[in-house]
């Protein structure tokens, strides 16, 4: 909150406060009264340091936000990059001097065209995709795309896989039983979603037209560390909780889908990456909004796309690739990940983490406590704290701790401090 | 952009920017450095007048967005009330204290929970919706709504009923063939869309389920003033570019739904309004994303819902409200279509709209330069003049203005002056 107040020149003050790098006001005296005319003020004024504060409740100053922030382990939507909402907000009333809001401009005008191309530019940097492959900005989620997967891919007689990993698989699979006849040919479900199969014990059908996995199960917290190569037909992932989380060779699967809300921007986004040469065969009874030909054909822009959604994607992209991309990113995310877990695997059972350790996730740390009746008081002095949402998904109860590409290092030493001393308190 | 340097107490001075109240700063002067230490300041300094300059190129300061902000006649994602733009900005980085974004809120937590609910109830209240109606905020614009009316209200086998005033009506009967036996009762395709039928000549299909309207075809200007009652069935309306824009009696249909980017936010929510007996029969073939009953008991929660976009509607619907409700913004639209339509029609055919004077439009104007050769210099110039998307859709060319609720009067009334100013330049 400290800010400067500094004579930057004879008739000018300048007044800096190191939050609000963009709010820095230079004050221009008049020259009637410049500073010559106070040649007290001259020589002792020159940093003076003085406290700044806003002088009406709402809306809250800026800086007040910064240190208001709360650490926000939500499993989706999720944080987002403190510098992207900065940038949002700067620009949400006046994009580029446009004299309109992202939200207002046409989809087919010049301003949001630059937009969207770019996130889709930045987007295939980041993830090395080739021209070989659609990418697509579409609403509705993963779940949506549980029914176009087969809708697209398949004939309603056709043979599918799915390796059910957890409770997302699960969906994916329950979706595709409308549109082919899929099969689960491994479920984690008998152990509770903590395990992934080895591929070599993996029994596709014959005639398999592709393979379904779940890349990370948002609830489970289970997570591919590498891919399978299907005998029959293509891979296809919904890697909703792990998108853009680190390097992933696009090369291997026929279709990646994701929702936005984890890593990558707001909800109302999902993105679709499919081999063009997939793309062009759905069934008579698809709806034309889950078709990708039509996507794919339009650029996106087949009817009116989830606009600021994929600004805010784009604003996303851009921060990860100045972050030095993926490779930097999950470096980052699993130097988290080690902190949170050893947490939890040092704490000689106070906390526990049912995942088995070769599929831990990076994205979704699910633990319980030993004293199971002390978890509603964890996540409320956790929230006192100001690090929320860390009650597990209502399905499988205890804890999780979102901890996605935005989620700071601060974030997870400060709930690992906050777990050593509630241990300690409690043990 | 003049702010004011006030000393308010011996130790305090004020910075004040009247375009930037709540960016008002109290400098708390320290004590080795109070004013007293100043004596001849402390006389002159009382109301100094400083000028106050973003030291940054980017972002631009808001007051600089007031000066430059654009009349957007865009058809839709389309001019949002600047209000509503200015306190979802100062919202946008943590809001009411929450230390988060609207866009990283659990869609489950209580802070998302309470703005979708006070979205619903304020649109209940607009609209006066009765609670035999279910309210639900989805995804996919219009176009996902053209496949899930009929696969949510009728059989494969069934028929249904389209009048057809436009292009949007023609792809919702298009999209209905794949899932029921459409038929179309009436087209004005032959006159270019450019009426509506008389009620009481439209020959229903006796067993016909529904009766599909498109209440205002956002691309040839045409709006039903009132609506059917249908003989057989139930009435559906596509109210995408006219919602929220004047009072409608909600009981006289069975299903309304409308696109957000119109006239009540950002693109990527679709609202539907639909009578809950009519909830529960969707074909076995519809994506769950597209069965209404799975949103209604759900209350639009089933997947993550666009929650940025549906906290942007709820903003509009508390400006509406404030607006003093439907009646009065029905006024208002009034007084601007009123407005532009009179300087065509006294233009002596300079310009011309094409559209019966019955049934024009209150939210998109199309027309036309008798000298269409003109055309293309109106809109460019109109641009210079900050009067922006004038261009008329690429199927029908000319030009349109699209005046939602959110269209100033200011903005009609200089596009008015500058058509009389280019025909007086041009007749």
């Amino acid at each position: 909150m400290a800010s400067k107040l500094i004579l930057s020149s004879p008739n000018s003050l300048l007044l800096q406060n190191p939050n609000l790098q963009h709010h820095n006001h230079h004050l221009l005296l008049k020259p009637a009264t410049n500073m010559a005319s106070f040649p007290n003020l001259t020589n002792k004024v020159k940093a003076l340091t003085i406290k700044c504060a806003a002088t009406t409740a709402t809306p809250l100053s800026q800086s007040q936000d910064l240190e208001e922030r709360v650490f926000n382990f939500a499993a989706g939507p999720a944080t987002l990059p403190e510098k992207v909402l900065k940038k949002a907000q700067s620009e949400l009333y006046n994009w580029h001097g446009s004299g309109m809001s992202v939200m207002e401009m046409s989809h087919r005008g010049k301003e949001f065209l630059s937009i969207i191309q770019k996130a889709e530019a930045d987007l295939r940097a980041l993830l090395n995709i080739s021209e070989d492959y659609a990418v697509l900005f579409l609403q509705g989620g993963a779940t949506t795309q549980f029914a176009a997967i087969p809708l697209n891919l398949v004939k309603p007689e056709d043979s599918v896989d799915y390796v059910v990993t957890g409770s997302w698989g699960d969906k994916a699979f329950k979706e595709a039983q409308k549109y082919s006849k899929p099969k689960v040919i491994w479920s984690g479900k008998s152990e509770k979603y903590t395990k992934i199969p080895s591929f070599d014990s993996l029994e596709q059908t014959p005639d398999s037209k592709y393979l379904h996995i779940c890349a990370n199960e948002t609830i489970h917290g289970v997570e591919f560390k590498d891919y399978p190569d299907p005998k029959n037909g293509i891979l296809v992932a919904d890697m909703s909780s792990n998108f853009c989380s680190k390097p992933v060779d696009v090369s291997k699967f026929g279709v990646i889908y994701a929702g936005a809300q984890k890593n990558v921007g707001p909800s109302g986004v999902t993105i679709v990456i499919i081999r063009k040469d997939l793309i062009g065969n759905a069934q008579g009874i698809t709806p034309v909004m889950l078709d990708y030909k039509i996507h794919a054909e339009n650029n996106s822009l087949y009817n009116t796309p989830p606009c600021f959604g994929i600004y805010m994607c784009g604003l996303v992209f851009d921060d990860l690739l100045a972050q030095g991309g993926l490779k930097e990113v999950e470096k980052k995310n699993k130097k988290k990940g080690d902190l949170l877990y050893n947490a939890i695997d040092e704490s000689k059972g106070f906390y526990r983490c049912p995942v088995d350790k070769s599929v831990r996730s990076l994205m979704n740390v699910p633990f319980t406590l030993e004293k199971s009746e002390l978890e509603a008081e964890f996540i409320k002095e956790a929230a006192k704290e100001k690090m929320i949402q860390l009650k597990g998904h209502r399905s499988v109860g205890g804890m999780r701790a979102s901890i996605y590409n935005a989620m700071p290092l601060a974030g997870v030493e400060k709930l690992v401090a906050f777990m050593k001393d509630f241990q300690a308190r409690h043990a």
